[in-house]
């Protein structure tokens, strides 16, 4: 990745942890712009996402709020058609010249694409690390270390601790809604 | 719960039996009129939703002929984004002021929108019958015994059984539909 | 029509008037039972659509409660293709054997599913009716007359004339929502 | 345009006439192969989309069965949002090289995406002339040289001219469907 | 099934492969013209999914280039409404007298419409044939018997071995789309 | 409106002009934050929406770039269904405490949802100008002062004027997309 460029990064952030933030400080350095798209946008108040596309702008805004480079968040809804979500994606988003992003999924589209795209060695740790959190969530274990300390007070905020514990009672024998 | 009240009840009612009857008639005795959604009102033909919404509202309709209480059937189409479910399910029932149910996410729900909730005891039971009736179907067990008679005319009269034995033969591996 | 049939009647309902009214209570000399479509359920806080799918079904229903007939209210959302509708509608209501309406889209598409129609010849001055009532609420002239005053009571506890005039005011220039 | 090509070609086709009969007939001379997609392919049963895709595919693939030029008939439903149209045509389609259209929306988007468009100068006429038959169906004017004899055979064998003129009657003052 | 009559087949083609292509071939012996639907049209770029309704179109109109019979090959989007999946397929495809089909679900819904069904015997084995020649892509085993060499051609020219083993890799932990 | 407030704000900003900039250059100085929303995000080459939400985006960021008021811009797609747009507006960003805005439509909709509406008296002016920047693109008269200088550019970078002229020239009579 050479200076100059706009870059795209995408995840579902529920809730964003320090995995996000490690990559996009890392992204901050090289990039002249970041534009982080938060995938699912439309999902909330499940127990894999829990998190509504407005609160976790909110987590995002915050615990970048010292990074030097200027960067976008923007929702994004999904599409259920992925030969139109890279189209969709860019429709949504300013310009960009390359995808930072390690699912394989999201990768190949992209470059089926012909768009730039840059892959981490450590992307498989970071998603789990979404799980894990809300798994620990659920069975009332600590999780404050593995996320940012702004991401820490929105969530005791918005009580999304017992949000969290709520949805995963569910057990989908139930109303679909 | 008080008297002069409105209660808002929902299930999928696949089919409607004796557990839903049992609580709404319960129901009935407290409150004023009661709001009964029939939720997932677009999905039929399912091995886990083999009716219509149209076929759920006569079940109800018939089984309730009885009931002193005035009621209303709704059918509310799912709106698969969980923030907006309940501003969905107000915008298409007359207005209430308590909501009667044990689902976890429902209650959850109608909670964060500072709606009264009440959670009877015996829902988990409820919740399977309905499994538990489709599975007798399949197998050619009685199940006559877990629904009120008007419902097991009802499903005669539109050769239910045969359609659930059917949906349950197909393995998923053909056409999406 | 000859007795011992169920018909299928389907309006917008916005809101719900003397003409709806009259035709229902001569509709439930006939019936055994009547189904009553609401129609672009989904609509609401539109000029042309001021009052919620629940609104509506709490006009007609309160409208209605001499009559001795028995009726269903069934929301019906849009589904916007055409060729669907009648199936969509089928799949939402009890089964029937006659629709009632003087609507030309209408009656083509119960006629080419092979369903009895039968048309009133009272249909057109109902229909402008519901345009004739919100043009009174705005201007603020009496519309008072023009309902059962079970409807007029309905919109004056949810302050509907006030939502009329303010619809009223959005010269579509803004947001499209 | 050079041969061994690839050529799109989409109309509403509602219905299809000698105009789109004339641009297909003079395409088929140079191009290797033809797409023709059916657009708005979900509406019918409307006053100015009557037909449904299959009923337009009928009278596509009779009109054309002299045409040398191996053809494919594709339905395409709309998407309504612009940005993503050229994709989603792309995805539907088997891949092609160029566009043969006149109409600027679909030369605008087409261009955007790099894709290359060859515009007819006849393109107008062609365009109001499905408006004109469906006005003559209307009046009762004659319309059957307006289009190929297969189209006109098609169209009476479904009593296609009733349905327009029933579809016409329909003042827009009764139920959005 | 007698001569002089239109017929329907539908499958998802994920690829088309030898077991559709020999029903077909038993079917054009007996049939005036056949309708080809391409179920899940709008799905492609999953696991189970991987191709385009475009890239299908393709497969299926290369392989049965020999036949003599007339065929139309129709992408159907899925409608997620099992009450309407026969009512939206009809409206898409020229009319048809008999559905060909051995999927459960599909000879549960046109008979409950009450129209004509063809059960094959050999149905089962085709179904799987699609998972196994996935599943040989991505695991590198040869597949290229299982299909008509056309297809394999058509595989080959986009890449579509690598496209699958991409998919393959997507543990669904990512980002949904 | 009083200090330590985050104040929304919607527009279409098709495109984002000086009136838009001149009213949030006047709530920075009074709020602690401002939520941009950018409605019908999903819109986008059509004469009223010629610009992507992403280019919206652009637009918006980089004109207020000297805005000492922290800011979120967040694309907000629309729901078409009035009784949800504010719970979907709310989903969608970050918590509110106060909505500045004069569409009668946005005004009403919050305020029966017993948010605090804040309504300028310059509203009629501001919508107006984006009619009138895109008539004077269509007629080749200068625009340029009705814009922020950023706005401008970025306009010129897309080719802006080409598009809104282009798809001004598309009669409604051709294709549907």
């Amino acid at each position: 990745m050479s200076k100059n460029e706009r870059v795209f990064y995408i995840g579902r952030f529920q809730p964003y942890h320090n995995g996000h933030q490690s990559v996009l400080l890392d992204i901050g350095k090289e990039a002249d712009e970041i534009v982080i798209g938060i995938g699912s946008a439309q999902l909330s108040h499940e127990p894999d996402n829990p998190f509504t596309a407005g609160e976790r702008v909110l987590m995002i805004t915050r615990a970048l709020k010292e990074l030097v480079c200027p960067f976008y968040v923007i929702p994004i809804e999904d599409i259920k058609r992925n030969a139109l979500w890279v189209t969709h994606v860019r429709s949504m988003s300013p310009p960009f010249d390359l995808v930072h992003s390690g699912n394989p999924l999201v990768v190949r589209l992209f470059k089926e694409a012909g768009i730039a795209v840059h892959s981490p060695a450590m992307y498989e740790r970071d998603t789990h690390s979404g799980t894990e959190i809300r798994s620990r969530m659920v069975t009332g274990r600590s999780w404050q270390d593995l996320v940012p300390p702004e991401v820490y007070q929105v969530i005791m905020e918005l009580d999304g601790e017992r949000r969290v514990r709520a949805l995963a009672e569910d057990d989908g024998a139930g109303c679909r809604i």
